[in-house]
């Protein structure tokens, strides 16, 4: 198969991004963030997440992560989040290493933080032994392809700042959470209290690219010098800037995400149809999470790879695109319908 | 003016790496690093750099020059580097964040360290006070334009070896020295004792990634980890990959670096020929040091910007880059004929 | 109450140990590990764990845990304990700050690592985007008061070696366990398999000092440059050395370790006769952990100030130390007596 | 010889730091600074440096500079100091580890910083490539033995301010420089503009102990976290507390470190009555450095053991402490006679 389920950043770039880097490519431009694209790009991001708000063009998401986490946190704090967050199980502890902060997880069902939950954490303020509680951060949507409401986010912000601390969110796949929601963007982040937001780009079409937005900009006053320090600063900005302008002009961004979240649902119903296939999460963004015959996983992943979320369950994982079509997925469930035979 | 002579890395890119990323767009790959793309471009550093050396891609300068310090020198060591190094002066401190080590400077005249200037920080050798002497780091070429001979390298890391240390090469234009040398690679780098490379694409016409090698595989047996740790794995790693393949095949990187150090050239011998200009550095690679009369430096600057290296002695820098036209140089160093006039 | 039960840091200093400082102080040294009271100390160290072992003496436990964690974990690397272990719970963060590693935990009843919990994090191994389980760190005895027996401590540690894995003991209190095993204290070590320990002083009647033990010479090459890094090397260790040895000679410090143990075995026996109490672990060691009728906890803690271990379950900890006397515990059991009625 | 001339911190301990450290070994006292002797030895220098002044008790000179350091610093921050500082030279990189700092240094005749030397540093302001100057650290004495006045401090302190920046001083041996000038502790730190302090013990009788002190208590908000995070908070506070109360009443501090101060004024005046010996730093605190026939080293280091400061001039340094005695002096200085005729 030519498109397959692993990831949504085994995808290629939007015909849109192609463009928008190989216009960029001509003539000369300042460096490091002081050119046009960039400029421009920040504009739109504000034009959508409000006028304050700063912006910080970066290579990927882990960087992302730590540069947002990094502005508003010291050594001694802690950042709290699902035992699912992508930044505790998949980017090798640097968040240990390039804050100084301890990582406290949380249980989740569905990947999602609720406050009661989190409150197991919120203890030990002011005692010199214990690290200190600083952020919460959730992912929108999860890691398991759920998505929060406005009012759950607007929950755990309330939480968070009644005891005097922050909230961060991971939305390398924001996007989806966007689209699936129908709602402003600024309905899930700062109008509900978010501080600072990793906001994707990679996975929903191009080539390299995320942002790492403030809503207070008090807290970024320093956050230039991190993202040299932390080398998340590209000296070609306008090629970041220019893919992020393409996606966020006409609302492209929205409509790729919609169009993958659109086929997740199609291969959940039409895996759900093949016996022995059950759908384990809701899907709301553009993951499939669902148990299928042990014996089917391996000769399926030799036709179309894609990752086992939990061994013991045979549950599968599948992640559809902004470039998944329908014959894909129906190609897929077929293959899975005829293993299962 | 459409291009200039701030830096190198204000120019686009190559057409022939713009056409390589929209071919990659196409299809499903594996993701962080393997992919087909990937293999490939492996493939052509070790027949360029020897099939024993070991290659992570990356996004940046300073994350390839961290990902090679980190791997080799622990936080009590140190790392010796002329004072106009990159990783000194404008990395803004991230070699002593991320590795922990203390950076010794020594002063140059041309920004190439001698063994000389280098034996008075060979000391404290196993006294718990100090740090431990244990890299050298050179820029290769230098941030002053000029190319160290193979036997200067090697003599670097015979001294460095005979002291149980390690040599580096911040080679963010190493295609600039290779061309101006007309060497094999391998010559100035893993055949004269070189360690560890940080190979630059950025600079060269790539809209971004560069590359670090291990010449002793030994040596990034755990660099991966710390690759993703450092936020330095790209997830689409296939779009460097591409980028990378289009360079070095054919020699692409030698020409395009080749036509910006003869492009440098042309320009030192203009700029020499205006009144009142003395060309400071023996032009090798791609960079022209040249003081300038000072009354003339901001109204040049507005015509075409470019950074004034030495305040005090009225000295600034050019470069050029591998899209620099004679056209743009005879325009450039007219305006200068007439601003002095 | 002059002595109380609230930590065995609340104590002060043994006789003997008081008299090996004064008699240290006499006469001029040198400094940082080279004198004569260091050396002395060394070699009893090694006549009681194994003559291969490398020791290095230090101030603080936090100091002891993070020096031997850093000599042999780098920043990609995750260290196993139990949710209820010092080095997660009561340092601040330390680990994660000055190693980088993650640390994972494991929920116990009694405070003791079981290879079945640990084994649900020995896994991600080889995988980039997953930190790599390098060390298994387990507190002897544990904060539970509970104590490992030797064929524990060698079950963790073949499971740790198995997978290319290291053992830490966190021993800040490692005589109460010798002395209620009663075994040779290699046999709960190096014999069993251990690779670093943490040996305690201060809570054992010292004014300060803690010591560093490997048990694999290689493992220790660099750690003396790592010991003056982090700010644990003490410029007059004949201080701290003297005060080892005061401890080590006679076994005085099994000794004052077992009396501490005495002490809480009576203690928990008292107590447990009063009406309402229950004793909740089981008294190995030197601390009693005990529910107590709610309405008794603050009228107690004025009387003799004790930490509540768990406020919902209204559970009380207790520490006897080398100089809590019968009286004391009588004294404190009838006051808890008394309270109650 | 009982005592010698190599180090302070040599030397064993004072008499009444003796009696003080046995006097609260007795009975129990709260930990980790909440007690009595704590609370007292605060007020103590709460007395001499101001009520203002906030104090953290830690175990070392390294461990202070770096706390003190670590609180107003971060990563992205740049350090000044004196080529010859101990912070630069002595402490294994431990300003770089655990700041993420850059130590930048400013070459001196006398180990004293200058405003004209400093201002070659002042530079990069805003730049997000370089890192951002934030503190001057000065040692008082220097580790030359000189002593700035207040006024010099002062100016240190106002060009600091003026750009932004703080200043911190390394005060191991601040006792000698108070003796020496013969002001209130205060003209030279507080009162003069100083912010961070680090107050020494060691090295002036204490068996161990040191402190830090911010004369701003808005930058010390959070240090306590930090200071059990970086392995610097001793449990049993007490004894640090009541060794601080024995220096600090009556002024022993300054009764000790002067007639140290005196000693080597002794020192230098009999050595340089001896053939050959040129005294090379004028005597102000308690150190003597002084070029030495170069075939004398060996032999005389043999009697008494010192270090040579410069190999290559043949410079010895020489140490005294609150034991050394007249006749000590006339020994050495009688033997290095001897060995030169």
């Amino acid at each position: 198969m030519d498109r397959g389920f692993a990831s949504d950043n085994c995808s290629g770039a939007l015909p849109e991004v192609l463009r928008a880097i190989e216009t960029a490519a001509r003539g000369h431009q300042p460096s490091y963030g002081d050119d046009a694209y960039t400029r421009r790009a920040v504009g739109e991001f504000r034009a959508i997440f409000g006028q304050q708000v700063e912006v910080f063009l970066v290579y990927n998401g882990t960087g992302a992560n730590l540069l947002g986490i990094s502005a508003v946190a010291r050594p001694h704090h802690a950042v709290i989040c699902a035992e699912t967050a992508h930044l505790h199980v998949d980017e090798c502890g640097a968040v240990e290493r390039f804050t100084g902060c301890k990582v406290l997880t949380v249980p989740t069902f569905d990947g999602k933080l609720e406050p009661n939950f989190i409150r197991n954490h919120l203890r030990g303020f002011g005692d010199q032994h214990h690290v200190q509680p600083r952020l919460i951060s959730i992912s929108q949507p999860t890691e398991l392809g759920t998505v929060y409401s406005p009012a759950e986010i607007k929950a755990i912000c309330d939480l968070a700042h009644a005891h005097g601390m922050l909230v961060h969110v991971d939305g390398a796949r924001l996007a989806n959470a966007v689209a699936y929601l129908g709602v402003a963007p600024a309905a899930i982040t700062g109008d509900a209290g978010v501080d600072v937001l990793s906001f994707g780009g990679t996975k929903n079409g191009m080539v390299f690219g995320e942002a790492v937005l403030f809503f207070d900009p008090a807290m970024a006053a320093e956050v230039r010098f991190a993202r040299k320090q932390m080398t998340q600063l590209h000296s070609k900005s306008r090629f970041i800037a220019a893919q992020f302008s393409a996606l966020l002009e006409n609302d492209l961004w929205l409509r790729a995400a919609g169009h993958a979240n659109e086929m997740a649902r199609l291969l959940a119903r039409e895996a759900a149809r093949v016996p022995g296939v059950t759908i384990t999460q809701e899907v709301q963004a553009n993951e499939v999470f669902a148990i299928i015959p042990r014996e089917v996983i391996e000769p399926l992943r030799e036709l179309c790879f894609f990752h086992v979320w939990d061994e013991n369950a045979s549950e599968a994982r599948w992640v559809c695109s902004f470039d998944t079509t329908e014959e894909d997925v129906i190609d897929f469930t077929s293959s899975l319908r005829s293993l299962v035979d």
